[in-house]
This record gives structure tokens, sequence and C-alpha cells, in this order.
């Protein structure tokens, strides 16, 4: 199974694509980067750069499935929460266009499915990710390690489903 | 000029098509209608059936410019908005792809525009709409009603601007 992680953002959108082998544990890294978008342009010119840009990994990197953090509904700011919704949405119809299937995970389970506790920090998600691919340095910047991140936790997902069925 | 006015919503998008004639007072209604997606369906497929329809409506009336509504940063349901920047982020990438340029407006000033008051009722922004267009009847749903307020909100905002100059 091949699994698309994805950590939405209007500024940079992180993606992590692994494999997940049926029987053999550890998952592979085949590729992961960021979106990137330039705040002087207009706010739907950065949606399209970001529809386009998840278009083209989608059609590159042929996955099962699409595994997209969630946002938290508790901002600070309900302004970049909404926002951040704009890219969320364009990223989950760019999946869909791909005849993706979506699967939505809150950062409480992402981080209790790598490390034990829903309170992990940043760093300690990182070195989790540097660590279950064996990585020389931690990914840069941390929305890759994100995107790894709930791309690792459907795949815990996936296992334990496997498991008990 | 021919303005697109949209009311973004997951479960129903309104749109309507105005004409502006340089020099003629009165917009001309040309078409409005409503997106409405099924809610027992996937979040990503609403949100592509959204952009599609959208995108249909961009092909077949060849606007100038897409006037949408902004989403309220407080809103007693922050999921909700978020949710509903989910579909604002579809649509705005369907005008952004189809090379239309977007201008957003604020439900204050929307009102404010047509009725001159910020605090309008729904009621009287319907018939604000509905004597406008010479209407028999008020349009249905309200999210039509809203998507031409958007509309004639810019066609004001246009003749002003050009008054000005």
């Amino acid at each position: 199974m091949r699994i698309l992680g994805i950590d939405p953002g209007l500024q940079r959108t992180g993606y992590g694509v692994i494999d997940l082998a049926a029987g053999v544990g550890a998952p592979r890294l085949v590729e992961a980067g960021v979106i990137r978008t330039n705040r002087t342009d207009a706010l739907a010119d950065r949606l399209v750069e970001i529809h386009s840009g998840l278009a083209a990994v989608l059609d590159e990197f042929k996955v099962d499935v699409a595994a997209v953090e969630t946002l938290y509904a508790h901002y600070k700011h309900p302004r970049t929460a909404i926002l951040m919704g704009h890219a969320r949405g364009v990223i989950l119809a760019a999946a869909a266009e791909a005849g993706v299937r979506v699967e939505s995970y809150g950062a409480t389970k992402i981080k209790k499915s790598l490390v034990g506790s829903g309170h992990a920090s940043k760093q300690q998600i990182q070195r989790a990710i540097q660590s279950a691919f064996h990585l020389q340095e931690t990914p840069y910047p941390p929305d890759v390690a994100d995107a790894l991140a709930v791309a690792l936790c459907h795949a815990h997902q996936a296992v334990r489903t496997v498991h008990t069925r």
C-alpha cells in the first residue's frame, strides 16, 4: 500500500509518500517535499498552486490513499484557521479528482500513534520520523516531518486493521 | 462588465451572473442558481462537485470578475467556519483556474451597499434583490439572493470606482 501524507498549509503544504509492504514491518520512504506559495500572490492564485502542485504529486506517485491532517477548531486566530481551510479544501479536492481515498487524522491522534503521547513536541515527532525512516538528519522544513507523521499514523492504523481482522 | 457573485457554502453554494453595461444604470440578471452537495457524501467528493459545478458556470458565462462573500471569523462553531473555508478554497481556485479575477466582500459591506445598513435582515436583502432585478418573487433558496447581493455589491463598487476616476 502506498500512502501520501499531507500537512496542509497556505504558505507550505508538506507531503510525504511511503510504501507499506504487506507483512513486512517497516514502511519505506519514497519521496517527501513541500509545496510553497508566495505570500504576496493573490489567495486564489496560491490555492491554484497548491491544487496543481498536489495534482502533480498524485499523478507521479500513484498512491492508494491520502492521509491528511485535520485543522484545529480552537486556533487563537480563527481567520488563520479559515484560511488554512481554504488550502485544505483544494488538497482534498485534488485527491478526490485523482480518485484517491482521503482519511483525516487529528494532531493528537498522530502524535499518540508515533510517540505514544498526544502532547509530544515538534522535536519528538521529528526525531520519531528520522528514526522510523533511518534518516541522517531531521526532515526540513518541519512540514515534511508532519506530512510523514500523518502518513505513518495511517500506516499504523492500516496494520492494526489488518491484524484485528 | 459581467460579474459572477458567489455565496460559498458546503451544502449549497449560491451563484448569480449579472451584466453591468457601461453608462447604463441598472444591472441585468443573466443567470442564478445553486450548486448543491449531498451531506452523506465524503467531504472530498463534495468539494470536487463544488469545484466542477463552478467551473461549468465559469465556462458557460465568461465572466470578467468573481465577487465572493468572505467568511465570518467569529462563527459560534469554528469547525463550521473551517469547513466553509474548504468550500471557499475550491471556489477561489476554480475562478483563478478560469483566469477570472476574484474580489472578496464581507457581509456587512454587502448589506450596507444594498440597503444602506450593515445590519439588514435576510428578508431586507431578498426584497432589495427582488426589486433591483424586477423579479416576481424573492429568489429561492436564499443562497441565490446572497450570491446576487455580492454581485450587486461589486457592481456598485465598480460604478463608484469609474465615477471617482
